[in-house]
């Protein structure tokens, strides 16, 4: 079995609300010097090995197809 | 500044049925092979310099107050 993860980010001009909802939170329950919290996902996809070869552009295909949103968001793909 | 993320995953006995709909999704697109998909949160936290010390126990009382469910969810600290 082949692993690998791909790491979503927002990209950095675009607003992280359910981020800044997190960083106030934290300041509620008294956590001091939280400056900025940015939510991002991380997809951890396991392939069977008759499709091992090529994991990166494959893991890159499939995000670009649908896992990340190309307008909002930047990916990150790497090989476990 | 001080950064560092906190991931959060699922944990293995819990199901994922976010990851499940991916799966089919990407198998839906014609990638073939994709035995399992399960997604998690990637938390990305900036500190201040006055609080940037001790920022891996700091950081893992965040998420156990708050960033993971303790329940459902495993979380893991990494220092950029």
């Amino acid at each position: 079995m082949a692993k690998a993860h791909v790491i979503v980010r927002l990209k950095t001009e675009v607003l992280d609300p359910q981020g800044d909802a997190v960083r106030r939170a934290l300041e509620r329950l008294g956590f001091e010097g939280v400056k900025g919290v940015r939510i991002g996902k991380l997809i951890e996809v396991e392939l069977d090995d008759a499709h091992a070869a090529d994991l990166k552009p494959r893991l890159e295909k499939m995000a670009d197809a649908m896992l990340a949103n190309p307008v909002t968001e930047d990916f990150e793909v790497v090989i476990d």
